[in-house]
């Protein structure tokens, strides 16, 4: 009898985790990433803020399973799949399935505005992050060059829409850089008199935080000079700026050379591929076990899942819940490999283990929420780098980034503090 | 008396160090490049290879001149000179003179046959190198995906069209990563079979060599696996490969998935702006002092220069010259603005001070040329390691270089096995 095989779509956290431990079954294994590496995405954004080097928070995939010839790892985009012929399909190819774990992520949601995306880009890869770091670091520069006074304001003025975590560590960084890492080298702007504005269509930030530590977090923002607008929402974004209407204050336009996205994210649009029950959000709706209903040897994982696990709880999109379903799914199938299958119903079901959730905002400042436990400060910006430097991949990378974020608490510097990504000499030819 | 101004265009070897010397002068100082930083040319072969990060080779050039604020640096391309009104025109603005220092260095040269570009990018930037990382990582994974055979091969075969230090040094890398850092990440195609061309259109590699070294260095490169093909032309480059011609063995078509251009450069067209005398290169030719002919208030350094020293011999086009030459005309210029102008032929004539020439080809292997002492193999690498290291910019930088070169050293990995630069969701709005 061949060996079963098993598909994996997405080398996220989730797709990953569930490789990590299928590799060691008697089985075969295909990975599909649309890129040749894994994200560290919770440090992207200091990517995006010239922090950090690409390299430093990414690792080629096939790399993972060098030693392991049963893995085969293929950079390609899945466009279909079929779960009665149980096979998905890429542009020149298809793969045959035993088992589907479906780990493909979100991607960004303009709420049906896709023309603000230009103006407004978001930060889910590498190439997002470094499209970032050039349009702010090239706001300074122009800047600097701007003899104009409106226009000059307009560029060093930068809008951030959406106050979760992303937003709200995209802002404490770029406040950081302006006043204290930029000041000296500019001669004709004074980078610390740049407007930043955390935009957030609810009533507070962080809506997964305890309410204090979200409360702590716009204080400390706000003292780094960040305005941040609650209820409010973008009315329209274009390439000089973003027309607001607030619940409190009603309409507002603001002139901004540099507004990112941070709001909303939707399923990777392959979820509606599947003959399941899709959310709002375009999530697959999953059993308890993690399966697609009515087709057990599918599984959908991560961010693209919508999971009510043994609590009647949603687990959330973090990066632990999405290896942790990871782990879950693989530990089912490595099971049934070797005892065979069993009905969803009488598989384990999934229980999200909460182990905190934690966010930075600024040199010294961050919060961590341990359900009971909550601190703020220095003792939870020490904790966030020291987990954050355990969970990257690599010695390597755990070594050197401890480097950057020492060398940059000492001297200030951002260590990538370059503008790439420029029209090249080299146009890629016709691919 | 207003200070005398003095402008600087480019930021390169020569540019950084004439500005230097004379950020201590009293002198309002204006430094022009097209990229907000300067990069570390020699190593900028490891960027194009996945060794190390750009921003390891590359600082941000106003971060340079912090503590100076009679240095601007503006991030701006020069479209004129006008050597009559003393002023430089950017798109934008313009900046008046007294001393003009023109230090912009070479750009690729296609030899007429400008249609190559998109085909067989050069490697001048750190645009340019993440292109080329792009193309020769993508090259593997497509091969991986490839059925056809004879794809598959076109696929890993690699042309390097140029012999000189930047084409042996992308041979030996190529050579190194194919046999030794990728076999066992891939399952359908044997990276270790990866054919390497380096093609010279010379009777020899290494022209700037030693003849000895330059043998040595074709031994090693053999003995790495890489076809070395001497008094070899291309005579037209597609999108599937090359045609050369050889003058021993006539015609030839290989065809390629990746063809990388180290032949011919070129000075920048800024050259032409300045009304002096140009070389079949676009160079500008100087005096003894280094200054233009007629307008002893301004100096062409670096590249851009045709140099011929007062031995008689024409400085190399490398960093050191280029350094040696910014070094030159800023004590001229400090000197003047203290004590009053000269005239060219009362100013020091430049003499180059030939530190030696070293290349590195693979692991243990390199050559360092010191006239009358030659080395090769580890004690050149070695060398070749230590010097590097030690030019480059910041500790920081120096730090995780050699972090990196332990790293790949003992696992023979590469440190930045990223592909980036794709279709990127954000496209950026017109600018």
């Amino acid at each position: 009898m061949p060996r079963p095989r098993i598909v994996i779509i997405g080398g996220g956290f989730a797709g990953l985790s569930a490789a990590k431990i299928l590799r060691r079954a008697d089985a075969e294994i295909v990975l599909f990433d649309r890129h040749n590496h894994h994200v560290f995405q919770p440090l992207l954004y200091q990517v995006a803020t010239a922090g950090l080097s690409p390299s430093q928070i990414a690792v080629p995939i096939r790399n993972l399973f060098a030693r392991r010839p049963n893995v085969e790892v293929r950079m390609e985009e899945i466009t279909g799949i079929d779960t009665d012929a149980r096979v998905v399909r890429t542009d020149g190819s298809e793969a045959k399935y035993d088992y589907l774990l479906i780990a493909a992520g979100m991607t960004h949601s303009y709420f049906g505005h896709d023309d603000w995306r230009p103006y407004a880009p978001g930060l889910k890869s590498i190439d997002d992050a470094l499209e970032m770091r050039r349009r702010f670091l090239l706001s300074f520069e122009r800047a600097e060059l701007e003899t104009d006074e409106a226009k000059r304001r307009a560029l060093t003025t930068f809008v951030i829409i959406g106050g979760g975590p992303t937003g709200v560590e995209l802002a404490g960084a770029l406040a950081e850089i302006a006043t204290k890492s930029l000041p000296s080298d500019f001669r004709n702007v004074d980078t610390s008199q740049t407007r930043i504005l955390l935009v957030e269509g609810g009533p507070r930030l962080l809506a997964t935080f305890d309410e204090s530590l979200a409360e702590r977090a716009r204080i400390d923002l706000a003292g780094m000079g960040v305005e941040v607008r609650l209820n409010t929402f973008a009315k329209s974004i274009d390439a000089q700026g973003v027309d607001f209407e607030s619940k409190e204050s009603g309409a507002e336009r603001v002139d901004a050379g540099t507004v990112f996205w941070a709001a909303g994210v939707k399923a990777e649009s392959i979820a509606r591929n599947v003959s399941a029950q899709n959310d709002k959000l375009g999530r697959i709706e999953v059993l308890k076990d993690l399966s697609v209903p009515g087709h057990p040897e599918v599984f959908a994982l991560g961010d693209i899942a919508k999971v009510v696990d043994a609590h009647g709880k949603e687990t959330p999109g973090v990066a632990q819940g999405a290896m942790q379903m990871g782990t879950h799914a693989a530990r089912i199938i490595a099971h049934e490999i070797k005892d065979g299958p069993r009905s969803p119903k009488a598989r384990p079901a999934f229980r999200y283990k909460d182990k905190g959730n934690m966010a930075t905002i600024g040199r010294r400042r961050a919060i961590a929420d341990f359900g009971r436990l909550k601190i703020a400060g220095m003792p939870a910006w020490l904790l966030w780098a020291f987990v954050h430097v355990a969970f990257l991949i690599g010695f390597r990378n755990k070594l050197i980034t401890m480097i950057e974020w020492i060398y940059s608490y000492i001297t200030f510097r951002r260590g990538a503090r370059l503008i790439t990504g420029q029209k090249t000499d080299a146009a890629s030819p016709a691919e």
